[in-house]
């Protein structure tokens, strides 16, 4: 309790801050109304027209703008931006974000408990209010990849005793969760022990499997929605929250026919740097969302009240006394773009710009030495063939998507080993300690691809996956990048076009926005201009090897198919 | 997390309790449609159309009944029905009452934290599910009154770690709150400490004064209510609790309009028990309330998910997968009487009678032990006087409500004494060990009364109050209430007219819903007909002792102003 936010609403002692004449957006009674905000400390302490005795330290003027409680993103994983969680609270707080709850899912599948560690480290001081989930999935499937951990309920008592871990993270392995399997109930029952928020991940759960997961007691999803599929999550009891690429007009005009509203919310799970950059990050949703014809409060509601409700953050999500004083102040409700940010009490940027120091923190040395592999030679990319040939399988992306699916195709052999044509290699190397498998796949509908592309950001193992038709050029870029502690390269004819090393955990770098994502739009005119004819090519090249993302996949184990959890030979077979 | 209910709504395993053809109301989505209920254990499984492969060990047909989630009291005391807990939980079950928020409150006052481990102590296996809120404020107003223990931080973080303590009962010190008064601040401090939720009582607070009062981190209220007031509360993001006695019209309509419901409740605060006999517990709220117009679906919502979701019980109020099994089936919407009562997934009432053994259990020796008080005397009312009168304090009743107003008037004396005339005595003494205090005013608009009334049961110090015009009656009702361990007796011209004895803690008795009630129907006739001509007896008589009740009180240190927090004499001024 802060007796100074007592006193000072009471007139005995001046507001630490006071900002004089907004259009306050009250969340809990839909209205917008002119009023004056007084704050103590991190807190708000009155809200109102000022009176004779209230005095303030510092005033700001509001000039009749509306203010809006902070934006609470309710799910996200930090890592998806690249950069380390100081650069990213530097790239979002002018945009309004002043809350994320963060399941680091990737860089625990790089450095398990300890790498969930050194996140909550880093964000501890952050003026961005970073909640971190644990992640539950690790590896995603287990036993069809192989990731630098593996978690178990030990592991999430582990982590939801360490300061910063605030629930579970998304739980992916549904099938794992209606069929009993005992690692993922482990991993549920240690987080009901701590009585704390479980997310879920149930794409394509319905009927009774859906009503089977939620009986776990995970009680939200974030994955595709519609209509019907909000409704019948609602029913169950569920929190929805509802990516960008889930948004139509037909979703937007359904929500604000809900009668009951508080379960809804609004989140962005990962926005590519490029995107951030480009359009934004939460306020984006927002904008959107109301240029398709969701009602302004409501949008406001998903991801200020509703957020902190779901979260159980009770002295957050709102403009009202005792609570967390995060703020924005905006020109226009539809924009959603803030012309001032206030976190803690503290104004932390204006007009788009920081105004803050914030520098981000070194994460410590193990987190840089993450590539416990030996350079690749140009043999581990040859398919060896001893006959004239051989039917195989082929991985065929769709250009749009990350969705893929199989075909057969027959193959020449040319001196003992199988020679692609049209068809691009893909090959994924474990990168962690103890473990060389190394598997290799070939991918259709890629046919002007030249040249090739390492990355050691592939969802959700991360291990080092390259691309190419070249071998030599597979080997030059595999090699850049475990040179490079890890990242992205892209290489043609003998030569490195683009290298972005990512060393954190061959995940993050220690890049402001402006700079990554410079070199990011850098990187996509380099493969566009190598051909590869994938709309987004950053989705395409970290995504093939995600084994539970529909229908066909690789990883270092081989080729899954991953609706019936099995594997797949790269031949099927040889021809004499 | 329970594998059996994940099992039984896959049709693995069949489910314990099925029931069939229930029309269900969706507190998620404001729907009610037809749907099979099947139970595992004491979670709800699966709630839609059963299909083939679902089976059931008992199966129970809804024949279309209206199938609601148990009902949620969110703020209650226990010991106002003067009931054991058993004995109260078999009184509300049958009416649907499932789970309850108890503020023992009163037990508190006499036994301090002892009183309230022995309370979580009995609650702990019913099938009511009791949350024991930890009792904030007590004494109520120290410094103007003496109960049986003290509260600071201290106690509370000792309650707080009890078994089956969930939160910070009702924070009545809101001067103390907004003032910063060390006490009550600490108080404030332990709960948030341990990050429960906070419960408020502000009955006069508004603008700065209420905000102030938020800003300690307490959200909720269930004093005084009307539109107005719901409005502002609401506004500052509280929760609103309303009792019955504030309902009207003009309130249904107002909270029909509210555009976000999720922080409105109804509670029952405290029903005296000849009212939960006659007209029922939160059932008959929910009735009132539909019939003074608020939409049936909203009403159940307010003692459903809303209660469920301020008290943070997060898999309760709802009829989903995975959420604690408590659920009731109703014939009518807008009668609320249940037919069926299921609690933790099993019957526990039919037809509106217990189906389950539920013995009182008694209470520890030590509990029925808190008349620390030796036998009075005639001359103990006696008021002295040396000259011809006085001008005297007269505390004025108004016959309906509790509270009063202050008067002067004349007396005369004989043989030394004060001779009331027309007024009536009322006696406080001290029942608490090490503590002889006692204190004597005089009330006025008791034109007709004649004997004596005593009891222990007198908010919120429970001390032996004693009121009467004879002094030998007053003295005989008192002791009679001494020898019984305390309770009520009334008496008249020497005669014991009625003694109801409430031996455990001066409180509360063994007996059941139907003796009880019917002992105190006797003594509501027996006070008519001794002339007491308030509108509810037990209302008056429990009340003229609470020192933070308008406008003037008694207690063992005297007389009160309560608006103005200061002693009064009781005589003004003798006359030589």
């Amino acid at each position: 309790m802060s007796l100074g936010a007592i006193r000072a609403c009471m007139g005995e002692i001046p507001f630490d801050l006071a900002i004089c004449d907004v259009r306050l957006i009250n969340v809990f009674t839909d209205e917008i109304y002119h009023a004056d905000i007084g704050i103590a400390g991190d807190q708000f302490a009155y809200i109102g027209k000022f009176q004779r005795e209230h005095q303030a330290i510092q005033t700001i003027e509001g000039w009749g703008r509306f203010a809006a409680p902070g934006l609470i993103d309710s799910h996200m994983h930090l890592e998806s931006s690249m950069m380390t969680p100081a650069a990213f609270a530097a790239a979002v707080l002018p945009l309004g974000t002043t809350s994320v709850a963060a399941d680091p899912h990737e860089i625990a599948n790089v450095l398990g408990v300890d790498g969930v560690k050194m996140l909550c480290d880093q964000v501890k001081d952050l003026p961005l209010h970073v909640y971190v989930m644990a992640p539950s999935t690790i590896p995603s499937a287990p036993g069809f990849e192989n990731s630098g951990a593996t978690i178990t309920g030990t592991e999430i008592s582990e982590m939801l005793g360490y300061p910063g871990v605030h629930g579970l993270g998304e739980v992916m392995d549904f099938f794992g969760v209606i069929g009993g399997d005992p690692k993922i109930s482990g991993v549920i029952e240690a987080a009901h022990r701590r009585g704390v928020l479980l997310d879920g991940h149930t794409p394509l759960l319905k009927g009774k499997e859906l009503e089977a997961f939620v009986a776990s007691g995970i009680d939200c999803d974030h994955t595709y929605m519609d209509a019907e599929i909000v409704g019948e999550k609602l029913r169950n009891g569920m929190c929805v929250q509802i990516q960008e690429r889930f948004f139509t007009r037909e979703l937007m005009a359904y929500l604000n026919s809900c009668p009951v509203q508080n379960r809804i919310m609004l989140v962005t799970d990962d926005v590519p740097i490029s995107r951030l950059a480009a359009h934004g990050h939460l306020n984006a949703l927002v904008k959107k969302a109301i240029a398709l014809g969701l009602e302004p409060k409501k949008a406001y509601r998903y991801v200020t009240i509703n957020a902190a409700d779901r979260l159980r953050l009770y002295r957050q999500g709102a403009v009202a006394p005792g609570r967390r004083a995060d703020l924005i102040l905006l020109d226009s409700l539809e924009e959603a773009l803030p012309s001032l940010v206030v976190s803690d009490g503290k104004v932390v940027a204006e007009a788009g710009r920081l105004t803050v120091p914030l520098k981000p923190a070194p994460f410590p040395p193990r987190a840089y030495q993450t590539m416990h592999i030996a350079p690749v030679r140009e043999e581990d990319f040859v398919i060896p063939c001893q006959g004239s040939g051989a039917l195989v399988h082929v991985i065929v992306q769709d250009g749009k998507t990350s969705r893929t699916r199989l075909e057969q195709q027959s193959c020449p052999a040319r001196d003992g080993a199988l020679d692609p044509g049209e068809l691009v290699k893909m090959a994924v190397f474990n990168r962690y300690p103890d473990n060389d498998n190394r598997a290799v796949a070939l991918l259709g509908n890629l046919p002007d691809f030249g040249g090739a592309i390492a990355t050691t950001y592939a969802h959700d193992c991360h291990n080092l996956t390259v691309y190419g038709r070249d071998d030599r050029d597979l080997c030059l870029a595999a090699n850049t990048v475990i040179a490079s502690g890890g990242g992205i390269a892209a290489v043609r004819d003998g030569a490195v076009l683009c290298a972005i090393p990512l060393p954190i955990a061959g995940l993050m770098c220690e890049d402001d926005l402006p700079a990554l994502a410079g070199k990011f739009r850098e990187f996509d005119q380099i493969a566009k201009a190598m051909g590869l004819n994938h709309e987004e090519p950053l989705t395409f090249l970290t995504l093939m090897a995600l084994a539970v993302s529909p229908n066909v996949k690789l990883t270092d184990l081989g080729i899954i198919d991953v609706t019936t959890k099995t594997f797949l030979p790269l031949v099927v077979q040889y021809r004499p």
